[in-house]
């Protein structure tokens, strides 16, 4: 078995990766979001698991975008905690005057950089796994998971320098297949109202989900690519595809011109 | 009267800044959105103006956060066309070797860039402006506005760039007042729901709005700091404070335990 995954090599994504399928596979480190969609798609790789959802920075776009033009479903999901690390050759904290990191691990660690290294120039850098490589002399540190240290051999000077503990990552699985049917399932919806401008529009699609008792886990908007101030919007909810209120719901939204495509029916995470 | 924007000189920011208060005050470069709210926030600007939302790329996050904690109102808003030029010190495209820009340039750009300079190492930069200034030699581009060529004394070789001709940024004036009450009014809002996980609880919290036939221009959600899973909803919808609809509806979800913020209350923007 063969699984794509954002890279490089100790992302994020390979540790939810390493989770969720354990290590009896092929991993295939990938460089956009966009490349693990594509080997997918082309069934070069039976799998594909990228971050959709950070509890503190919010929704990943791309992913997004992507699942909207993508015939790709959501197989599953996991999520797990970010714990991000000060990474240097040196022990010594004072020497630090450069940090690389992604913007978003940035973003992710400011109260911390504030506080403990508030005159160091902060360089973006397109991952955490670049950032690491970048290092060679006793001035430069970068921020990123705990398994950078091994894979570029480095120093966890600091760990959990994340601001917020509640900081978690939610990936979805990607595939051709769906899984069967399980208890606690929920559904992953994209609704494109027929003109999101039109009153009450958004208050119009989701009447039906109210009507039939669906419980709503999440609603997310994304502009419509070349229609200005146009949204599409990404809804989780309870549920199988194959309930009856689910397939109420489906057919009035049907019924108002509303158009509906179904990402995935997939069991609701339960944290651990 | 002084304005704070969000820099470098050169910034669609300081761009839409000039088309809305024109020439004559001071022009404040702030190095960060959070600077720009901060300088407001200490009367050390009369105004404020930062992006808070792109056609193409969706919501500013940084933004959106910032006026959850903040006292600071929304005074008004306006939107202006993102043209991205490649800059260059040479005539010949074929020399480039190495581009530089803001991610989300980058992201704006991305059919050009592959199209034209699919070889080109693309170096992510904290602002265009920034990306600008480093350019020295023939084998460097960057990608920004029109007004980095006078800055920094650059080529435009190529115009329009962008993938989407309907690429637009929205951005809102900061202020501690409010503006006169006009016909064609809008208000922004944020809305707490007292537990988003509850079921339809973001039904609940639209019904007031239906009921009173409140027109809703757009809702945008974002994680609630601190606590997992749960959100926030920004909600923009027609009329203005004083209305009676308007007054109806904010009881309602005021008896419903639903705590609403009003951001301000300005003249919908037409676009000319």
């Amino acid at each position: 078995m063969r699984v794509s995954y954002l890279g490089p090599k100790g992302s994020f994504t390979q540790i939810a990766l390493t989770k969720y399928f354990g290590d009896d596979l092929v991993q295939v480190s990938q460089k956009t979001i966009g490349d693990v969609f594509r080997s997918v798609e082309l069934n070069d790789s039976d799998y594909g698991i990228v971050p959709i959802e950070n509890s503190f920075e919010g929704s990943v776009n791309n992913t997004h975008d992507l699942l909207i033009g993508s015939d790709i479903q959501v197989y599953d999901e996991i999520q797990i905690r970010i714990n991000q690390c000060l990474l240097t050759k040196t022990n010594d904290i004072s020497k630090i005057e450069m940090i690389y990191s992604h913007p978003q691990s940035f973003g992710q660690c400011q109260k911390w950089l504030r506080n403990n290294l508030p005159n160091a120039q902060l360089i973006p850098v397109l991952s955490n796994s670049e950032g690491a490589e970048r290092i060679t002399s006793d001035n430069e540190a970068c921020i990123g998971s705990k398994t950078l240290a091994n894979l570029y051999s480095l120093n966890l000077l600091n760990e959990n320098i994340e601001d917020s503990k509640e900081n978690t990552t939610r990936f979805v699985i990607l595939s051709h297949t769906q899984q069967d049917k399980s208890d606690n399932s929920k559904i992953s919806l994209i609704i494109t109202p027929p003109n999101s401008d039109a009153s009450g529009s958004l208050y119009k699609l989701l009447k039906p989900f109210a009507t039939e008792d669906i419980n709503l886990l999440r609603i997310e908007s994304r502009p419509l690519r070349g229609q200005l101030w146009r949204y599409v919007f990404f809804i989780d909810c309870e549920g199988h595809i194959d309930d009856k209120n689910i397939q109420n719901a489906m057919n009035t939204l049907d019924d108002l011109d509303i158009n509906v495509k179904i990402l995935g029916c997939y069991p609701s995470y339960k944290s651990s």
